[in-house]
């Protein structure tokens, strides 16, 4: 069943044809497919490039929204994967950073315009003429589709390659690299610190990311969850209290106490119960439901002068500052290692929050399919 | 038809009984009631308090709200009114900012706790304890009900009156003293300044007053608006531009322009249209619906960080700052005079957005009731 597709890229960037090296990986053909393997062709490392072989890759919830198209913007086929861990197997003449051999890391976005205001303060991830995203990110100029980290190798111009920390078991590190800087990022932005009251809506993927680095950063942490069952896991990851959002007269006690909320609910849902909590001038973000929310009070927002945003991954920067982090305090995600042939069973177990925390594929498995061919 | 009502305030602060001094107004019995004429008792100056005849006051949608009930709190009889300007009748012995005969103004708050973090900072429309509204507050320890500026005079302790700038026409500076200092609240806090691209959505009695404002304060200001007609008052104002919110093209010519958007639509509407317009970074802030909105897409929100927050009236030190403000520029509101006896009307004509821009009440009209009853 394995099918063969074009090379990623058909055109570098001075305008000459891409060579191509053969890869494989596991795609979706269309919306209702089930990913299945597939061969396609990466470029050859240009002068700047570095050419990763993929250790292991985290399964985000985001990849089980584009293969299913729930934000009607995918292009087939889809190769999904943006938690990439690796070790580099070849660079460019002109790659400073890294050489062979070297654990790296690639995260949501694999290159953007540098030019922009955005690009220029170090924000690619609010490229104002758009990043290119790991997979299903249209390259320019030809328009050819990239693939992502559910693969055996991937090819990153340097500045988009992340340097990973050596003291950490590397399955619970490719998370870092999207679940991790998602939660990181606005916590920066709102300037999370020491001493300040921080909840965490959802003890999933990025939850329980979201737990360890605000508690790293010195937050006093409470967890929302509809799950009593997980106060004991929020504790072991560094939150102060748990919650559970159901409880009226617990949801009461919490009134006017954050500073600051994050949301990692991956569907639209209610947030007045959650804005409740804030504290006057306290803000909330969104980085888990991409779409629209159910209506907020603007009595409750007015009253406290409080806010809900969006939030969307982070800048390369901020992934390296999360990775270091992490590094830093011993942080990693609690994972569940799959093969990367159990993967439409890891999305229908993601779908039903029975993974914990976040399912990391293990990309030796690959060979399995190679073997079984010989 | 005049009613008669005890006085305002039963008890001083000191617990002594307090004297009450006569007062008349206007108010409403009920949730569905007309306003009608009402004796009731205002207390005689204590210490630090300051009397004010009032000669003007604005006709706020709050006045509205609060009279139907819409927010659910309504204390009756209820007698409206916190956009008040007089000139000072009495003073008490500690007073030193006033003398009898000076200009005072009184906007939406006569009291709050003074000693709450939120009090401390300066923030008393935020404070801890509940601020006392000029009208429809339970004054502590007795509980009983204010009185608004719908009425011949009033008492408010020295802190919470206002000095009112000697070049402006009167009859327009009443309205700074709610639908100015709201819409310039805001813009201080999230830092509108020279240079910058503002919006301002819905051209009434609040936004009339926020593009004025916005503009002295430096920034480029468009309108949003449902009506073209318009266009041309927007741009006496001082606006750049002008949108009829309805045009999707104009709207999409717009898109990611604007730095930070002020919405004074009093009632729960779809913000999105607008979240679009905003630059990344950008801060949407919502003075006027104190309600529901519909469904905020974070699709929007997260690809651009951008938030939306709500906004209450302003402190004690903005009103200040922006009745200042006001005088450099020469700003006053645009108005409509009336009667105190046409002020069921003019609410009719409020909803129906007929008044242009805000309908101020001219307190001298008070004296005809007393006449007829002569």
């Amino acid at each position: 069943m394995t099918q063969h597709y074009p090379r990623e890229v058909e055109v570098q960037p001075d305008g000459t044809k891409a060579q191509g090296t053969p890869a494989t990986g596991y795609g979706a053909a269309d919306k209702t497919s089930l990913l299945t393997p597939m061969h396609f062709e990466r470029r050859v490392p240009g002068p700047s490039d570095v050419q990763i072989e993929i250790l292991y890759c985290g399964v985000c919830h985001s990849d089980l929204h584009q293969v299913r198209d729930d934000w009607e913007n995918t292009v087939w086929p889809c190769i999904p994967g943006h938690e990439i861990v690796g070790r580099v197997s070849a660079v460019g003449a002109e790659v400073t950073k890294f050489k062979v051999g070297d654990l790296a890391g690639v995260g949501c976005m694999v290159d953007s315009c540098q030019h922009c205001d955005s690009c220029q303060k170090g924000e690619e991830q609010y490229c104002e003429n758009g990043w290119l995203a790991t997979y299903n990110g249209p390259f320019k100029p030809d328009g050819s589709n990239t693939f992502g980290g559910y693969s055996d190798h991937i090819v990153v111009t340097e500045g988009f390659v992340l340097r990973i920390p050596d003291n950490l078991d590397l399955k619970g590190v490719a998370p870092i690299l999207c679940a991790g800087v998602t939660t990181y990022s606005p916590m920066k932005h709102w300037g999370v610190k020491a001493g300040m009251k921080v909840g965490v809506v959802a003890l999933g993927g990025l939850g329980h990311m979201a737990v360890q680095i605000a508690s790293a950063l010195g937050a006093d942490v409470t967890v929302f969850t509809t799950k009593p069952e997980k106060a004991k896991d929020a504790g072991h990851l560094g939150a102060k209290a748990s919650v559970v959002s159901t409880d009226e007269d617990a949801m009461k006690a919490l009134k006017g106490s954050l500073d600051f909320i994050l949301d990692t609910i991956p569907v639209g849902h209610d947030v007045n119960p959650y804005l409740q909590c804030l504290k006057h001038d306290g803000q909330m973000v969104l980085v888990g439901a991409l779409e629209k929310l159910e209506p907020p009070n603007n009595m409750l927002m007015a009253t406290q002068r409080v806010g809900i945003a969006g939030s969307l991954i982070g800048s390369l920067a901020e992934t390296q500052e999360v990775l270091d982090l992490c590094g830093q305090h011993g942080i990693t995600a609690q994972v569940e290692m799959i093969d990367i042939q159990d993967i439409n069973g890891a999305f229908e177990r993601m779908l039903g929050e029975e993974i914990h925390y976040r399912a990391v594929i293990d990309m030796a498995s690959l060979k399995k399919d190679r073997n079984a061919a010989d």
